[in-house]
């Protein structure tokens, strides 16, 4: 049973309970799905298990004869229906790189039987033991390689501890006393930095797609811009020891502040939650059958405290008939339900009051979650003729238009005194009026503003053209709107214009080509006249994104690594502030005009933020369309509402690991021919790597 | 004319000039040609060139309509006929990221020209200047990328100085009061480091295959360790400045004894020098005429000396009617050869002084040229039958059958004592005994010891048997030697062995699968048996190796980077001395036998020594045969004058950058499964990298 019904955080409704092992697992997980839960972890061989020591007296290779497992010592599933239901867990004792070799050795074994066993169970996904011995896990990650090799879609989840402090074998002098050679190798920083650990795992197992990694959550949290850098990475789940609760004052366990945000931000990055460890927190008998109506003032929201139950039930209800109303299955509230005994329960309904908490998710996020972290080939309209359908979707950013009404409206303002609104009409060019937007815009800005208005709607659409004309005619705006098919390059204009109108931009700014067509375009604007927009910068950031370098590697071509697509970024992480790349002014009064451009730039990171991957640049722009009113996609200054652009994203062939305090160097060209335009693009901190996309051999926009 | 007739250092025999703009550069050629040299290295465009400067009033790439060169601007061959003996350089005044625009623009333009230029002459390689600014040449690279992103044939070179002090715009000042922001990405270490600037710029275009460096030299030398690092990179001539000479008391042109020992270095990796600036060095008219004989007692070995005289000719010789003799057009000498008048022609009689001094390469060397950094696919003597030319070739290797006669003659003879020798019959079998070489040399070893064998000779050759056979014949052997026709891991051995005497190893000790031979057939061995080998390790470090690299890339695939290579090395550099691997012991007393291995490898690089780039890692062996008899390719103990082996390359997917101080930290496996065994491989210092080669899945030896 989800957290909630609601399914605006996609997996995060999903929470999963560790259950120990346990002969009959059927009856185990019946009780946790009764209880609330969605799926359990359970460990996929008895914790006294242990693989045969080799002792046969010839051979090449032990282990390949090893026993099959026998009924009691492992996991059994007598049927499939439940498979997606259970997550196996690899023993904890495993040590694949061991000093002593016969642990070592009984690793190695144990863990490919262990793999082995769980895709033979068809379970969907395994969860390995934290490395036992931080940055010396090489062993493990190569029998993790091997593993990987040979499956297509059981998962493999690596435990990793939020803080070092955590970690099982932890102790801090050892941790400290590790050496520091300066060499990068194994210095202490590292040593107690698990997301190096994390990395140096997954970049031994070659960023595999299906090898992901699960969050143990401590006691103490790491600082704020340590955690940051997860973002970007493939978390599965987030595992909550039950010791990391504390009791609130009538013995329900509670999350600290810092965690119930830790949990929030996980949520919104729709990673689930699975209670490990035994139940600490026993709720005293009174409190279950006795009514706590009124007696509660704590606001950290224990469930049974004031705020969580005026949340989701009436406050005269026990917590021991307690389960969320929206789930009971009549409809109504049950006397008793079995589940509510469950030793994980409150720990359960703790989690279903912080996710139900959680503010609903705007209408236009919810219409965006299928775009997340999505590629998308960038629209060439040069080349290219929108289909309606496309043009349709543009139509419907209220918020874009209106911002061009307003830089039309004061424009015309400015331009037009009072005391000639009547008697002079401002020309006024639409370049690339697609179905007519602008037209409409510009017309109510003229009317809101009484200035009188002539317009020229210019479109090389042919198709698109056939709407301006039914809006023209349906308007009644025959003397004022003029059709022009032609492409505003060329177009012979048989006046001036006072303002040029252009709606042209791409993700990355100037990337669809505005520069080139306005320039085109400027021959038929008066020598005072405005352009609208007036200029646009584009900016650029590093980014950690592990599913968008996976997606690009899986279609295994450099072509895919040297082309910038349109992201909706969702799981990603940036390693340093936006920095400006490209402007672009328009009308563009240089002689001559060269829109080539290159920008190099040097990206400082926090020290305290740790080393990070990078995955390739993020990019947004801020467009000024007249004077104050703007179109931005910039995180900094985002126009609320706004849809019409998603992020770009540049990719690098290769991931980058950036050591704590490194900087991040990046050099990109806008580079121009004479019939296409594209950006090349590479990096020179922390190492230099090669220029992609060079000559625009894999990627460009055509003129 | 080459600066000797020897072929034994390959193209370094070849020796440039340059030579300023020239309007007939074919005079200038045949007077460079006629002095000695070999070929010219000259200016594409008179160095007052400059392009126009864009001005145009409209347009989207400034530079495309960049007129064509007038015939005086421009570096004019009217035949193809010589084009193979210009070098054309690129004017130095280029600056491609300079703030300046205009200069960065015409920069940018005349790189793209004269590159274009020079290919369109047909030459072989453009000499590109040194970068204007250290570590900020990202534009400069890619223009060169772009450039060779259109080339076949024709190569790059690009100019870097030796030593940052004789960077052109140098100025220490500037260089120590580069920004230190501990971020890797411009330190002074980096900015002050050359091989850093050739790293950056060679990093950006990719590897280019057809990008080189040239190397000038500068009065004062780096430390030698840093000279060190550019033997594995693809340097293609030296370029040395006539400023670094100095007089010698006559006035001829001498160098330093560090200086000659670099050109050594060089020579020796056949590289080519260039000699560059105009003559500053005139010798006294009087000198010129009058016999120098007897006179000179320097023994830094000027033209004139004692010393240079007396090794290519008569010492009563005067320098003005000397040409080297070898070369002389007449066999005998000539009485004034226009070529002596010029300006060069001292350098030149100085490098031909110096190359001929170079002590001969050995016979085994020369053979082996041919062989030098080209990638062999290491044997798979047990799953294919070697074809007996290849038998042929190994049973050359005098030292190696030496070696193994006396390994045999101190077994024999610490196993039977001098009273019984005549008595006692000592079982040896050799396994895998080919075309019987090792029957031949345990023969000897039986003669010299006066010890008695019988010999069982294993071969599963078949074809290779029918060589044994007639060699029992031949030599009447009959009665001792019994041929065995079969697999050793299957033979069912008549009578047990005292010695067991193999020939299995490979490029990497263990590659060709000794270990599970011997382990089959020590079945036969007596409890107190001896094998021959008895151990052998093998031994491993990181490497540069630019070529090999690239010529792995040149496959275009995975599996060619996930494959181990023997390789006789050349142009390559360790960054770090070797460090042992895995080893065997023969007969091998566990039980059970387990021939998985695995290392962790930490290898801690003089900080001293600068950055360099790892392409991989160079592996060797030692076997010990019996007792202190060895067999060694293991450079710090190799065996002299063996050549059996050549060491194995373990390549890499992506060239690393080792930052200064950095320690390199190599994970290698040996994996064996029931038909084949395999090397896995990776990095985790100073950046964690993918294990390559997992499951075996590019390349693995069958058993």
């Amino acid at each position: 049973m989800p957290l909630a019904k609601r399914s605006d955080y996609g997996d995060a409704k999903y929470a999963g309970a560790s259950v120990d092992f346990n002969e009959d697992i059927e009856k185990a997980l019946q009780a946790a799905l009764l209880c609330g839960f969605d799926f359990i972890v359970t460990p996929l061989v008895h914790p006294d298990y242990r693989p045969p020591n080799p002792g046969r007296s010839e051979g090449h290779a032990p282990g390949q004869l090893t026993p099959p497992f026998k009924r009691h010592e492992v996991l059994y599933l007598p049927s499939s229906a439940r498979v997606s239901q259970v997550v196996g867990s690899v023993s904890t004792w495993i040590d694949p790189d061991s000093e002593n070799s016969l642990l070592k050795s009984q690793s190695v074994t144990t863990l490919k039987q262990q793999i082995a066993w769980a895709g033979h169970l068809g379970l969907q996904a395994v969860l390995l033991p934290a490395v036992p011995q931080p940055m010396k896990a090489a062993h493990y990650s190569q029998v993790v390689q091997q593993a990987l090799n040979g499956l297509t879609h059981m998962a493999i989840w690596l435990t990793v501890p939020l803080s070092a402090e955590h970690h099982p074998s932890s102790d801090s002098n050892q941790l400290l006393s590790a050496p520091q050679n300066g060499s990068g190798a194994l210095t202490a920083v590292t040593v107690q930095d698990p997301w190096e650990w994390w990395h140096q795992f997954r970049a031994m197992t070659d960023y595999h797609n299906l090898l992901g990694c699960c969050l143990e959550v401590g006691a103490t949290l790491p600082p704020p811009q340590q955690i940051e850098r997860w973002k970007g990475e493939p978390i599965k789940s987030i595992l909550l020891p039950t010791k990391v609760f504390s009791s609130n004052k009538r013995g329900y366990p509670v999350l600290s502040k810092a965690h119930q945000e830790l949990l929030v931000m996980f949520f919104k990055l729709r990673v689930q939650v699975i209670v490990i460890g035994p139940r600490l927190h026993s709720i005293p008998e009174q409190e279950r059958t006795v009514s706590t109506s009124g007696s509660a003032s704590d606001h950290d929201g224990p469930p049974g405290s004031q705020e969580h139950r005026s949340a989701s039930r009436p406050s005269n209800m026990t917590l021991a008939n307690f389960i969320p109303v929206a789930e009971s299955a009549n409809g109504g509230f049950t006397i008793h339900n079995p589940g509510e005994d469950h030793e994980l329960r409150s720990y359960w309904e703790y989690l279903c009051f912080l996710f139900r908490k959680l503010e609903p998710l705007p209408e236009q996020d919810r219409l965006e979650q299928d775009y997340q972290d999505y590629l998308q080939a960038p629209l060439q309209p040069l080349q290219d003729n929108l289909e309606s359908s496309t043009y349709e979707v543009f139509e419907r950013d209220v918020t874009k238009y209106s911002q061009y009404e307003e830089a039309v409206y004061r424009a015309l303002m400015d331009r037009v005194p009072d005391a000639e609104a009547s008697t002079t009409v401002t020309t006024l060019m639409v370049v690339g009026a697609g179905r007519g937007p602008l037209v409409r815009s510009s017309m109510s800005a003229s009317k809101r503003s009484g200035r009188c208005i002539k317009v020229y709607a210019v479109e090389k659409n042919p198709n698109a053209v056939v709407h301006i004309q039914t809006m023209i005619n349906k308007e009644g705006w025959e003397n004022q709107v003029t059709l022009v098919y032609a492409d505003m390059r060329e177009w012979q204009a048989p006046d001036l214009a006072d303002i040029l109108v252009s709606e042209l931009l791409g993700s990355f700014g100037d990337n669809e080509l505005s520069p080139e067509c306005l320039d085109g375009a400027q021959r038929f604007l008066k020598s005072d006249g405005v352009s609208i927009p007036q200029s646009y910068t584009s900016f650029m950031a590093p980014v950690t994104t592990h599913k968008l370098y996976n997606d690009v590697k899986n279609y295994k071509d450099l072509d895919h690594f040297e082309t910038p697509y349109v992201v909706k970024f969702h799981r990603h992480y940036l390693l340093a502030p936006t920095q400006p790349v490209f402007t672009f002014n328009h009308p563009n009064q240089a002689d001559p005009i060269d829109n080539n451009r290159y920008a190099r730039l040097n990206y400082h990171r926090d020290p305290s933020a740790g080393s990070a991957a990078l995955h390739g640049f993020a990019g947004y722009f801020e467009c000024q369309l007249y004077k104050d009113v703007t179109l931005n996609t910039h995180p900094p200054t985002m126009t609320p509402n706004m849809f019409s652009w998603f992020p770009i994203f540049f990719p690098l062939r290769e991931p980058v690991y950036v050591p704590a305090g490194a900087s991040v160097e990046a050099q990109i060209w806008r580079c121009c021919a004479s019939h296409k335009v594209w950006y090349e693009w590479g990096i020179t901190a922390p190492c230099a790597g090669p220029v992609h996309n060079i000559c625009g051999r894999s990627y460009y926009v055509g003129l």
